[in-house]
This record gives structure tokens, sequence and C-alpha cells, in this order.
């Protein structure tokens, strides 16, 4: 069921923490030059040399203010606040490597359908075919007033209007254009063929449009989807529209018991099992020998913030977890982050010291110290396990920790047979699936293709 | 009242038809390759080698559908359809310059404002501060449809709208975060101050918002303003917050008309004459002698369409100029589009004949045909004579139209003293202005600092 080369992504955003919260003030971290077109350049230079499938980068419109009901913290160690744009970071990427991926997170809530759709299309030209996008439904209330709005919607409600919006974007993406649509021909003076191209007409329960797609045909058209949501909802909605999904355990258990769910629910949706490339986000920290490993996390988690750790908590639960007592049971029922259902359910009778404890580096990802044997056995034990197909790496200190595991964790993959020795050609989506660079006729978009009005 | 140095745009467009509609079809012409990264990093180095002080890039988020009363020749002749997003260029075209400018046109329908507030503070940090925002309103019906609206609102209602949307992003660039408020002291974890950041409260006619700015300070903080609308509402828009002004003209004393008209405009709101540089769009061709720059434009205008061109002015006017006669008289009271009152109150008594005629470029830019002594000295007669700062040079066959100017029209133009031998140093603000990065305080912008909640 899964693949036998393990996808990696680097996991990152446009900011200066991320994850592992408190490592910006190591002194050889670099996150603070995020505003520097050379800083991600040379990133992507170095994911392209490491043979990473894809950056995939996070992305948040709001901020967190649960913890002690305000930004302090957030602001004081740079939870996530500030946060640039992630799309404009990606021709930069790109215009410096081949093969990388891009994997770029946005809001729907953020942008217009028919605007969003040439966005993307944009860089899937751009990048020739190497963008995904993975799809967010929002669950900050200081994202929805930002926009205005009163509040955030209910959970499922959300789900409904991403629904709509995928149904929008895929007549735009997949049907507005045919395949010869562009014939450009000089001679003739024909560029575009009038009786290929086609106004695209949606009237959603939640968004309504009249529009051309105003892009040509770019090589992939839909972006590979990328999601994230693991409620039953969020499942569903995987099951319709997702390639690849992103979730988060704490223990291949857990991620087990996600992926069975998310190949099953594809499996109901007329889908294969392996149609979801499934991603778990892990914190690595190696070096060439187990004690190198050891002092070099040691090092590390001197300079890491439990504190901020839980105040990105206290915003993804809901619950201000600067009000609880450390041996205090946590009230986990007040949570109204639904999305952390299943994280909940495990952190069931925990106390604070013990979530504390945890976020030693700062973050909640599964925690993996050691040399390139530890590392590399850990890692396939987690895809043979949990039954998944790869992971997101999250940073800790950067650009070393990629260095690290590109110089370090590579090399053992690779003579295990478990990492690719060269990048295949094609787009983002036949590197990864090994089929075409669109959407393959199973998928729920593919139905949107050669559209009549 | 003018500059010394005239000042110069490349004008261009994400798409592959722009303006000198049809030139497409010329063997040497490379507008087809406007989906590479590799084309727009290259004309980004031409220019910057050219000392342009900027590259403007238009937008429209519709499509041309009144000729004919279809898209059908805007599909065969590319008119400015497909047209990909312009933001996306600038992070690849920024990566390899230092100095060139960059003014991107963003519709304010099609972005929420806090979402574009970030946008266009991402483009600021990753230029360094070389980011204009062109402020369009829009025109298009099409574009209204394509977003859900049941058609085009009231043009003075769409300038009350801008200032509503300007109000709410000035207060995010120039309101949220004080100077100071980014410590980013490892040693104290402090990155900023939460003293020094403020939630933005907005509750306007069109828009409200409660929203921290997610990105910290840029270099510019409000990108330098860039306006094109010349009717009466457009001036006052203008006069509040335009730094650069875009203004189409046929001829000199329309172009003097408006110039003057602006800058008195500008007196009235409390600013300078000279806090607004004022471009005209403007097509050269030129070569080594006026007699190869006259057979260069012969061959050019083989490839032009003066049909498309009239497809395009259909569009701007609303005027379906497939169903006039040749000979009858053009019945301008018909238009729709409040921009062009101008250019139509001009072209009273004409004839398509006529207008056809003016179209052997494919556009109706005023052309400039000769030598470097030619070209020179009709822009310093258009400065001088018409009250203006500089220029939108329109691309013809790209990319020779922009090194034809820059190998032959600069060296001239630096002989005369009126065009610049090096690029100042600083943002594209500083450059322009010869005086802050930021908005001086005479501008409305800076009323919206040190907001207090």
């Amino acid at each position: 069921m899964t693949s036998r080369h393990i996808l990696l992504n680097a996991f990152t955003m446009n900011s200066v923490g991320h994850i592992n919260h408190g490592l910006w003030t190591h002194p050889r971290d670099r996150s603070g030059d995020y505003t520097r077109l050379d800083y991600w350049a040379e990133l992507a230079r170095t994911l392209e040399r490491g043979l990473f499938d894809g950056v995939f980068i996070a992305d948040i419109i709001g901020v967190y203010d649960v913890y002690g009901g305000s930004v302090d913290l957030t602001l004081r160690e740079s939870i996530q606040l500030p946060v640039n744009d992630p799309l404009l970071l990606v021709p930069a990427m790109a215009a410096v490597t081949r093969h990388l991926g891009f994997g770029v997170t946005a809001n729907i809530n953020a942008d217009q359908p028919a605007i969003f759709a040439r966005r993307l299309s944009t860089l899937d030209h751009l990048t020739n075919g190497r963008v995904g996008w993975n799809i967010v439904t929002g669950y900050l209330d200081s994202a929805a007033r930002a926009l205005g709005q009163a509040g955030l919607a209910a959970h499922d409600s959300r789900y409904d209007q991403a629904d709509d919006y995928l149904d929008l974007v895929y007549k735009l993406w997949e049907g507005s254009w045919d395949d010869d649509a562009v014939v450009a021909d000089k001679a003739r003076r024909f560029y575009s063929d009038p009786a290929k191209v086609r106004r695209v007409v949606h009237e959603g329960p939640f968004y309504r449009s009249e529009a051309y797609h105003l892009s040509e045909p770019s090589p992939q058209r839909t972006p590979v989807l990328y999601q994230a949501g693991t409620s039953g909802r969020g499942q569903l909605f995987a099951a319709r529209h997702a390639e690849c999904v992103f979730i988060t355990a704490t223990d291949k258990a857990s991620a087990r018991r996600q992926s069975d769910a998310l190949r099953r629910a594809a499996l109901d949706a007329g889908r294969r099992a392996e149609d979801l490339k499934i991603f778990v986000g892990v914190t690595v920290v190696t070096d060439r020998t187990e004690k190198a490993a050891r002092e070099k996390f040691e090092d590390y988690r001197r300079h890491a913030s439990p504190e901020a750790g839980l105040a990105h908590f206290s915003a993804s639960t809901g619950i201000d977890f600067s009000r609880i007592g450390l041996d205090d049971p946590i009230a986990y029922g007040a949570s109204n982050a639904v999305q952390s259902t299943t994280k909940l359910a495990k952190d069931k009778g925990w106390t604070k010291r013990q979530i504390l404890a945890e976020l030693a580096m700062g973050g909640r990802y599964p925690l993996i110290v050691g040399d390139a044997a530890h590392v590399a056995g850990e890692l396939e034990s987690w895809i043979d396990e949990a039954g998944i197909d790869g992971f997101n790496l999250t940073r800790t200190v950067v650009p070393e920790s990629y260095e690290n595991f590109i110089d370090i964790v590579v090399p053992e993959l690779q003579a295990r047979g478990r990492y690719k020795t060269a990048y295949a050609e094609g787009t983002l989506r036949e590197r990864l699936f090994g089929e075409a660079a669109r959407l393959p006729t199973r998928h729920y978009g593919s139905r949107f293709r050669h559209l009549r009005n």
C-alpha cells in the first residue's frame, strides 16, 4: 500500500517561528532571514540537493490569541506572527530548482475562487507543473474577524463551503479550456480557438460565478491537492478531494488509525487506497554519532520554548493553558477546536506538566534523535507500522537541520533502498503518483472536464 | 515642476497581447514565453541594464467581450486573454535585480484588504522596498460577474469603495506596528514588543476588519501608490492617494490638460505639485538610422492587428465597433465606460476608419518612430510641453523593443542630461522622490500612523 520510497517534504512557513518554538533564539538559527529572497533560494537549492519531493509551506491568516487572552507571548516569541504570504516565495524558489515541488497553504476564506484559480494556474505555469495546494478552511476566530466576518462559521459548514469552492475552481481548471484550445499559430494569427474555450457558470450554495478561466491550461491544471483535516467531516472531504493528506500523530498507533480510516474513506469514494499519499509531521535531530546527536538535542532544547509551544497548542485547542495549574486535570471538553478531536481524545487525563514535558523542543511533533541508522530505522518503522507514505520534516535550527538530514540521513535511507537516488522527470503529480500530470479520471475533480454550457 | 531626469517604466502584462495587438505573430516576438520564469528574469535583467525605474505590470480580471458581443477575437488574437497573475512575477524578477522597481496592478475587488495588505508587505520585504501598487477599481462587467456580483457598481461608488479600502490598508501598513516594534533580540528571547503592535479596528461603509497586520514593517510600509483614473472622481482619488499617475493621451496638449488638472488637485489636497509623478504611455520603434527605424516600423505593422486594437478599444468604451460602418459617425454617447470620457470627448466626430488608421500598430498610444536623436527629442518635448515626468514604454516586439530602446535611445538621453547614468540607492519611493522610504507626512496615508485603539 505504501510507496517503496519514502516521500519527503520540508515543512516550513514564511515566518520566524513555526512548529518548534523558541529555536529562533539559537545562535546558528537563520529563520529571522525569512524576509530575504536569497534565504529562500538557498533553502530551495539545499532541498533539491537532498532530493526532497517538496517544500510544504504552512500559513495562517489570523493570530494566536487564546493563551493568556492576548497576543503578547505570540509576539514576543514570534509564534507564527509575523507571517508573510507563502505563495510569493514559490517563484523565487522555482527559479533556482528544476524538480522540487511546492505545497502552498491557502485558506478558502482569503481569496475569491476565480482569482485564486488564476493564481494557482500562474504558479503551475511558472513552475512547470510543480505546485500543490494545501486546502484550508480556517479555524481561527481572529482570521474571520480580520476578514470582516462576525466570527468563525460552524465546522461542518466550513467543509460544505469548501466543497462548493472546489467545485467552482475545478470547473475553471478542468473545464474552461480544452487541451487543444491554445494553438499559438503565428502564421494563421490564431492564438486560442474560441470553439474550445468556454465560460463557466456556477451557482452553488456559497459561490456563484460566470467566468472564463483567465489562464490557459497549465501542466497539471488542478494543482496537487493537499489537505490536513482528520475530523469525520474532514476525512470525507479528504476522501473526495485530497491527493496528499498531512496528519499529526504523536505515535505510530494513532497514525495507523488515521491512515486506515483515510484509505477506507478513499475506497468508499471510488478511489484506490494508494490514491492518498499520507504524510506525518516529525522532528529529527541527527549527527554523525548517537552521542553527537544527543548533545545537539540538548543544545537545541536549551533554546526551545515549551511555553511558546503551549501557547500554540492553546490556539489549536481553544484552551487557555495559562489559566490551568500544572497538575490540574485538563478540561478538554471546553475545546472549541474540532480539528484537535483526535489529539484531545488521546490527551485525556493529561496534565499541563505532562504536555510541557512533551514540548521540550517547543513543538508537539514526534521527535527522533540519533545517528543515521537510528533515524533511518525510526522513519522506516513509522512508514511500515503506521501505513503512511512519508514525512513533513519540521525545521529546528535552520538551515542546519535540513543540511544535517540531507548529509546524514538521506544516504542511509538510500543505502536501505528507501529513498530515491535521483528525481523522476515530470510534474509533481507524475512524480508522486507515477501516473499522468492531470487528475486521474477516478478523482472527483475530473468530472468537471468537457463542460458544456 | 518636472524632474530633470525622465522617469521610465516598461509597461507590460503577464499575457501574450497587451497594447500593440497582433505583434505576437512577429517571428522574433517572444511574448508567448510569458509562462516561463526565465523569460521574466531575462526581461528584468535587461531593464536593469537600461536603468529603467520600474516595470509596470497591467492586469485585468475579466475578459473583453464587447466587440461582436463575444470573446472570439479576444481569444484568437490573445487580447489580454489568457492573462496570468502579475504579482507572482515579482519575486523572480526581484531575485535577479537590485534596483528595478515593480508597479503591480491589483483590483480592489479581487482581494480582501487584510489579505492584500499582507501580500504587498510580503513583496515589499522580498524586494527590499521596490514595490508599487497600481490601484484599480475595475471597469469590466465580466470581472464583476466572475466574482459573483450581478454586475459592475456605479463609477463613483467604486471610488468610494476604493477610499474605504485604502483607509483600511493604510491602517494595517502604517498603524499596526511601530517602527521599533521588532527587536529580534535572541539573548532576551524578545522578537516583537507587544506594547508596540496593535490591532486595527475598521468599520467603514464598505469594509470592516479587526486585525493585527500579519507582516512586520517592510522598508516602505505603504507601497508606492500608482493610479490611472482621469475622470473627475478619479482625479480626486489620485489627488488624495496617488504618488504616480499613469495617463493615456494621444497628444501633448491633452496630456498637458490632464497633468495640470492633476497637479492642481494635488495642491488642493494639501500636497505639492511635484508629489505626483505623471507617466504617459508611449510606443517607440527605433533603430540606428531613421531609414532603418522606418523599415522596422513597416515590418512590425505588417504583423499588427488594427482590428484587435479596435476590439480592445470596444471594451474600454463599451461601444461594439463591429456593428459600426467604416464611415458612420460614432455614437459615443452609447458608451458606458466612464473612464474613457476624456478620450471620447476628443474622439468626437471620428469614424471607425480614422480610428483603424490610428491603430496601425494595434494600439492607440502615441507612436514615436525614428533614430536616437528623433526619439530623444520627441520624449523631451513630451516631458516639457505636457508637464509630465516620464513614460510607460509599451512593448512591441519583445524583447527587442526594450533592447533597442536601451541600446539606442538611452545613451542619447544620457548625453542630453535627461536620463540617469546610474541608479540612486534606496527604496523605489526614495529613488522616485528623493525623500524618505515612507509616505511623506503631507500624504493622506500618513495620518494612519500611531493609531491607538
